[in-house]
């Protein structure tokens, strides 16, 4: 058993904690506040397939990955709380506004399919069925019926119950999580390893990390929740979607989540210094939607959120050992995947913690852990390499 | 000294409590909450002129009236509390999006200056120098001096202020305020005269009133507070706009009032049931607004509020006693007007306390009682008749 401090509590942070205790160690969480930055804004859907855009070659394989993560963790945290989990098996339709939107689509689910991705196209009859509500204008649809959903709220609060319950034979003891103050520096912390998983605020904790080039930037966005009401819907029905929908709007990507008797409108991308909602965000989003789901006009605006996601330069994650300190864990850069990859990280990040030093880590996982290699945005300066 | 009891606290309640205060009464004021209601929501353009549509004849000079009560209660609140009184005399400009708008706003500004107003066609040139960050493509605009506007939750933390402190000589004693429980019956409450000012919540109150048919409905309105960030704007500048924007965007109203930085946005009027901010109006209003101010889309949407106020069948709003019962007093039905008017509502409802039971009143304020009589819905029933 080790003693691992846990500094960030987003799904990132939450999820190394759980999967850590599991696993029999003595943990311990430190962060300002609870899942309220990116985790609080993140629609939750888990599609490693919807998600992965043109050229993303060595995310596809990680979020597929990380996709059966989410199932494996599923079936852990069931043992651990009586809450509800926030899953939903939910399929997934991505839709082209225009003929070029759906050629688009069409081009990249060939390269989805070519991944080993189900996906499949639809007759506009298909469509229908599938999703009366869709304005009949949309030029077609692609179904992606294993990209799924969670909630990130409902989930959170699922981890937390787990973190802090009883546990199960052989779990490490129930986690302690202090908030309410940052922590400034790794040196406050008494611990055997630490585990940095404070978002775009890693960059701002003191500690060995601080030689590395993280290359963290923030990447706004805008996300808005939407309450259906009973005179929107027909006799029967209970949302007006029942599959997730992705959109292509003239170039532009919008996802529409049905939750709750909602919908979860997302995600603007902006790398523009407003940290606050965007009113162009916003009307882009709603006015877009509109164009797929005319009856949107109907519902009820319930939340208007805008979080930064942290990016990196290459879209993938940052995760591994700091060079020289391998008592410290990088674990940030999740940037719009944070959700789907957590379940991932968190096995990845207690596999690091169990290795044997001396050992070379298994081919996947090296493999993988290279292409997030936390130090590869790094140069090492003239300087550093002459002394 | 009279002891009169107001029931509710919108901006009608609150300054009929301050002028009844400032004219020696006693009073106090019963309320579930403070200005959380249609006040919380209301932009607070002053705006006698350019509010005023075509045929509402006897609404226009109770709003010009209205407004000029306002200068008056500016000069008493302001020797009452040393709080910001949330005035400014920003003019306002009526801008039309295309030819066809313009048109409407010509001929309503015709029957404006009839009615005695001030109203300017201006140049482009001129538009252009009052407003250089309208978009090029509106038509045509109208400049309407003296449309000003106030702060309506400035001006509610001031008139509490004047409410709880300790007066003007002359003044009747400091005002208490019970709120946080709903005022059932006329017959919970304690004193020589009642005025309802609950705003829609006035129906549901038991007392003599309820002989009425008052015939208030809930017209709901969205409202939104936008930012505007330094890098929206040129060096000087402190806000997208001077002028208060009132705009016919395609046959649609709306209006932008600059505020400390940002910009007030509204407001939809809509008669459907839902209560909670509606994402199709969010959607128009933000749309319209882009048109005619292409810059919003830089802005920070801050807040949105929904909020229902109490519309009448006539625009007018109720203010009168219940016949038969002169002790109490009906104020409300102030629909989108409830700032402008407040002022006015607040001395007339004063005057008719103080008014000689045996006397008739001054012709003007009869006349003007007459076309808000409480009444004027109320069909008395046959068998009423023949009791």
């Amino acid at each position: 058993m080790q003693h691992i401090a846990v500094v960030g509590a987003g799904i990132i942070g939450l999820l190394t904690a759980l999967e850590l205790r599991r696993r029999g160690h003595r943990v311990e969480i430190r962060s300002i506040g609870v899942a309220e930055q990116a985790t609080h804004a993140a629609a939750g859907m888990l599609a490693p397939t919807s998600e992965v855009q043109f050229g993303q070659h060595s995310l596809g394989p990680l979020m597929r990955k990380a996709a059966s993560h989410h199932r494996a963790l599923a079936a852990e945290l069931g043992l651990r709380t009586e809450k509800p989990l926030g899953y939903r098996d939910t399929p997934t339709l991505v839709v082209g506004r225009d003929r070029s939107d759906l050629e688009a689509l069409r081009l990249l689910a060939q390269e989805q399919c070519a991944a080993g991705a189900e996906v499949e196209e639809l007759t506009s009859a298909q469509l229908r069925g599938r999703a009366p509500t869709l304005a009949r204008h949309v030029a077609g649809a692609m179904l992606v019926p294993r990209d799924h959903q969670v909630d990130p709220r409902t989930l959170v609060a699922a981890v937390l119950d787990a973190l802090t319950g009883p546990g199960r034979p052989g779990d490490g003891p129930p986690v302690p999580l202090t908030t309410g103050s940052r922590v400034a520096s790794t040196d406050e912390i008494d611990a055997d390893r630490i585990v940095l998983t404070a978002g775009l605020g890693t960059s701002a904790i003191d500690g060995p990390h601080r030689v590395l080039d993280l290359s963290l930037r923030p990447v706004h966005g805008d996300i808005l929740r939407l309450h259906v009401p009973d005179s929107a819907l027909l006799p029967g029905e209970d949302n007006l979607l029942d599959h997730t929908v992705r959109a292509l709007v003239r170039g532009r990507p919008l996802y529409l989540v049905p939750r709750d008797g909602g919908l979860v409108l997302g995600a603007t991308s902006r790398e523009d210094a407003m940290t606050g909602a965007s009113a162009g965000g916003v009307l882009t989003l709603l006015q877009d939607a509109a164009e797929i789901l005319p009856a949107i006009r109907d519902t009820e605006l319930r939340e208007v959120t805008a979080r930064a996601r942290p990016g990196t330069p290459d879209d993938l994650p940052l995760l591994g050992p700091v060079p020289g300190h391998p008592d410290v864990i990088v674990s940030t850069g999740y940037h719009r995947h944070g959700i789907l990859l957590s379940a991932w990280a968190a096995a990845r990040t207690a596999d690091l913690l169990e290795a044997d030093p001396g050992a070379p880590p298994p081919a996947e996982m090296a493999g993988e852990l290279a292409a997030v290699d936390p130090a590869r945005f790094t140069t090492t300066s003239p300087l550093q390499e002459a002394s």
